[in-house]
């Protein structure tokens, strides 16, 4: 296989169409990817796989797949194949997959965390781990399921790559062109920074609204404490709604980076805390400036 | 002064025009409280009072007030007077009045914890304290100054009421008419249950998202975190952007409150950090289904 595509174009444009795609796990990730390269003309036949007959059976209805099938098959069959199941499916699935892959296949995944999912594909593929590009799309949505997958998912959204040192540089571009087909922007980060950024980023957010959340709950007042919640407690807390078992998940795959950011937060809250029994006015001050001014700069940077 | 208008009612009624209304502060606070009234037919003369010429002559420019009046005048004339000043320039603005106050004037404030306030305010006024009438409107914006203000502000937003036992029932009537003049629904709670409350619902989030951010901006690849941000980062952190000497205030005049609530949330974030490092799937469960639960009941009851 050949990608004549250039890797680092940020114009969408069309790669050599997929002939066969098979998307495993084609709810909102993996059904948006289907379509968008549908859409755009970039795949033949798309081939569905999961767990759950009546959600494929819907993204069929849809029009996401052209065919439900058996993982033996998809991995017979398919050029490339994304893997968007959970983090904690990609092992077993790499395994069932492995015996059947055809040669020549490129597989990457959806998955939020990059080292232990690097970790799985080098336990299941051994030698042949040079064909799985690890990959994570940065979009996502309070919605779920192929009913609520769409070919503008990701546009104007980032897309990591963390390829492997085994990966063929041809295998990495052909799967930045196909996420760049879906108007996305590719980054690349090692699987450490990749983790590391995104404890950062994503799921310390996420672990501090669920804990401040449930502190409320727990609360004597709760029902008091709920009913005069404003706006900022909305957007504040808005993420702690999210499917709790996927963040048991994320936060145990993603456990060394999440430790490190817990440290460090708890470092800065100790001394606010510290600088507030103190009453010293200018230390809440100077802490209080520096988070406003972040903020009100990382605004300004996406207008 | 008699209240003639029925305290309890929600539906937004005309009370006793208020001859003369006095703002102190006439930003986005005070400015939507004398909007909203002037749209009603609820006032009839509005006095403004501020340190700040330039923001008066442009909130009588904008036809928020009828004239710019001093403090000592404002006490002389206005038979009720909106408080909407920073929490600590309460006590020497109402110091500053106190000797030309008139008989039966009714004053209230806007303030966002109540302690302080009813502490400030029996300093300043002594005997004379039961004129005022503590008050708190839960309504904002990022947006601030008297071009901000408009009289849909408050229009189903709360209002907590935090009486004193030297208030005149008919003076609480009164300001609460007002108050639901506006559009509000007025709630009623002792000082401290105010301040616990909002300690929860509104400073600690702040508390939690400004340190987060600091910690952002702190680290090393501050950029390259920054640049990988998503919409969950957006909504966590938005109201980091905050006035930092407002939300200084704010944490200062709420310390008991705001440490309280510190210990308590160290308390659940020490269970869930323990949850991690012993790779406790099941703990971890437990507490993500307790805040994702308690997250989508809060937003179904809003609708």
């Amino acid at each position: 296989m050949t990608a004549t595509s250039t890797p680092k174009a940020r114009t969408p444009m069309v790669p050599d169409p997929v002939p066969v795609l098979a998307v495993v796990g084609v709810g909102l990730i993996g059904g948006s990817f289907a379509q968008a390269l549908r859409e755009a003309g970039a795949v033949g036949q798309v081939l569905g796989v999961g767990r759950n007959t009546a959600s494929l059976e819907e993204a069929r209805a849809l029009g996401l797949i052209d065919e439900i099938a058996t993982l033996a098959s998809a991995a017979a069959r398919a050029d490339v194949i994304l893997l968007a199941t959970p983090v904690a499916a990609l092992g077993p699935t790499l395994s069932a997959m492995l015996p059947h892959l055809r040669a020549g296949a490129i597989l990457t995944d959806a998955g939020s965390t990059k080292q232990d999912v690097v970790a799985a594909a080098r336990d299941a593929l051994g030698e042949r781990v040079g064909c799985f590009v690890p990959g994570h799309p940065i979009a996502g949505s309070h919605a779920s399921g192929p009913a609520a997958a769409h070919a503008g998912l990701y546009r104007g959204r980032d897309v990591v790559l963390a390829p492997l040192p085994e990966n063929a540089d041809a295998d990495v571009a052909r799967v930045q062109a196909l996420w760049e087909t879906c108007g996305a922007t590719v980054r690349r980060l090692d699987p450490a920074t990749h983790d590391s950024v995104f404890a950062a980023v994503s799921h310390l957010p996420h672990w501090l609204a669920a804990a401040y959340m449930a502190q409320i709950a727990l609360s004597d007042d709760a029902a008091l404490r709920l009913g005069l919640a404003g706006t900022g407690f909305r957007d504040f807390t808005r993420i702690a709604g999210g499917s709790p078992e996927m963040w048991r998940d994320i936060f145990l795959s993603n456990k060394t980076a999440m430790l490190r950011e817990l440290d460090a937060l708890r470092a800065v809250l100790e001394r606010a805390e510290h600088a507030l029994r103190d009453e010293d006015g200018e230390a809440l001050l100077q802490w209080l400036t520096l988070a406003s001014d972040a903020r009100r700069n990382w605004q300004e940077n996406l207008r």
